[in-house]
């Protein structure tokens, strides 16, 4: 993108006076303005970016990108971060981009159009966002992080999350443990698998691979997935899923088959969405501290957006077993 | 807000001349350039106005202001609305607002940021989004009308499917007939009340207010109110609910008494969201062809951004009665 930098060269006179000139300042000779404007049009300077340079002040405006608000656990994030910068005096605007990159937030970050991004669906391979993020420009990760970049970056410990489930089941007699894990690519699902793969085998109860199915994060793939797991001659007596959306799609797997839960088969979620509470789930589920994490991020970006250099930042929140009807209520030390 | 017209009057020159100074044009005599740059500090002329000026083409970008992302519907109609904007080459950025008229965005719609607007939780009482509409901006209401205003309006024929509704509680031999309300200011509520209370009035069985409550368009409250409805001596044994979330309330409340749905009250709903299909509340509600709806908002919208000058026009869909396990499946033609 074209910068007053550039024009300032182009024209050969300093940044303080093309900005002078788009402000319309009359201390600028008028042989200099016209040798300003003229290089404006010839380096091809963007209007956006003009603005950015005349804005005297910030815009006191957030993106938030996420990828998946049919997920009924976006919006109560993005509920969250809103209400954390309606409390900074800040305004939100929202990108819901296919493209978990989030061009079109970056390009308004580029534009001045907003101060400052909170991408709350990154996944690996942005190499868009990547570059921006090594710049130090005010951009913070909530909920899924980056495992391979430092930079400001807010999330739950999803792998002692993972952990937690496999101890409670296990602790609950079950041998037969089933698992409906999540994409490939989002920490969150990679981590919580991690944790509960992991503390599984040192329990001596490794996973099977025949108990596990994907779960898509979503409840239609997870429903399919549960039925199968469900149709199967030795089913799973416990079922972990990688999020409560999953999870409430493997409860309506069991219903759809006049399968009890937790009678026939335990079911649990994670992240904790108001929907797991609804009588007609009660989904034992992994907390996530949703208002917690979003005044976190929001604190994070400020800071950022009044000091780039500050050093990239990690902020890690405990996650927290609750314990409802979809699994025995068991007395549980743990939880 | 100064536009260049301002500037231009201020100034003694034409719009264009104004333009053509923005734009770094060399046609401008420096004498009128320098009339042109004092008068636009003078008049206070905002820089994110002068980059609307200063674009030579549109952003395509489309703003959409929502106020309520924690109800499903929402989230589920974004998804769509943003789908039909790809397939029109469109972006989407979205406002949260709990202001339903939505400042913010209407600023960005002003300073060029997006090139028209789709506000899908307007009520009654927004001086600022009227006089935008009066204006004939690009500004489209999808899902929730303005009764008393012409402008472009996409809705489904919410009476029209509150008068379904009576016609098939009734068919199915109910008398005593409960109704969870939605709050006052949302045209979608008050027609579905509309509908709903004229055509049991029609038919010899008014609503009795006894059976009467508050759903408040959210689960919790609508649980609350079912719950006191299912606690009287004489409960209804039918509730109508002003929308899908409220319904799931209701069924919530149901279950958490031991009530049986539909064998000891049958529970219908409002929009058809995802949800309404799960195997665990299997709801009898009102379709909403989400889909179609934000196809027509969009094609409106981009049509006005072309011209402004168009005649403001409503596309009202119809609503359709899809009957699920919430309610004993009777046969019924109405469907």
């Amino acid at each position: 993108m074209v910068t007053s930098r550039d024009v300032a060269q182009l024209a050969g006179v300093s940044q303080m006076t093309v900005s002078r000139v788009l402000q319309g300042s009359t201390k600028v000779a008028a042989a200099t303005r016209e040798r300003v404007l003229a290089a404006m049009k010839e380096a091809g300077y963007r209007p956006h970016a003009a603005a950015r340079t005349m804005r005297t002040r910030r815009t006191g405006t957030v993106g938030v990108v996420v990828a998946d608000i049919t997920n009924p656990f976006y919006p109560q994030l993005l509920e969250a971060v809103g209400q954390a910068l309606g409390e900074a005096g800040q305004r939100m605007v929202l990108w819901n981009a296919p493209d978990p990159g989030g061009s079109s937030a970056l390009a308004a970050l580029d534009d001045g159009t907003v101060d400052g991004l909170i991408f709350t669906t990154v996944t690996e391979g942005s190499t868009e966002l990547a570059e921006v993020l090594r710049r130090g420009d005010p951009v913070v990760l909530l909920h899924r992080g980056l495992d391979s970049l430092e930079c400001d970056q807010v999330t739950t410990d999803n792998v002692a999350g993972g952990r937690a489930v496999a101890d409670y089941l296990v602790a609950g007699g079950h041998t037969r443990i089933g698992f409906l894990r999540g994409p490939e690519l989002p920490s969150t699902a990679r981590h919580r698998e991690q944790g509960f793969r992991d503390r599984l085998a040192e329990l001596g109860h490794p996973l099977a691979e025949a108990l596990t199915r994907q779960g898509g994060f979503a409840h239609d793939v997870a429903r399919t997935a549960m039925r199968d797991l469900l149709s199967q001659d030795e089913p799973p007596t416990a079922v972990f899923c990688a999020n409560d959306l999953t999870a409430l799609g493997a409860v309506d797997a069991a219903v759809s088959l006049g399968h009890r839960v937790p009678q026939d088969v335990w079911v649990v979620g994670y992240d904790d969405i108001a929907m797991a509470a609804w009588d007609s789930y009660d989904l034992t589920t992994v907390r996530q501290p949703i208002a917690d994490m979003a005044r976190a991020a929001v604190g994070l970006l400020l800071e950022r957006v009044e000091d780039r250099s500050l050093p990239p930042r990690r902020q890690t929140f405990p996650s927290e077993l609750t314990i409802r009807g979809s699994t025995a209520r068991t007395a549980w030390p743990g939880a």
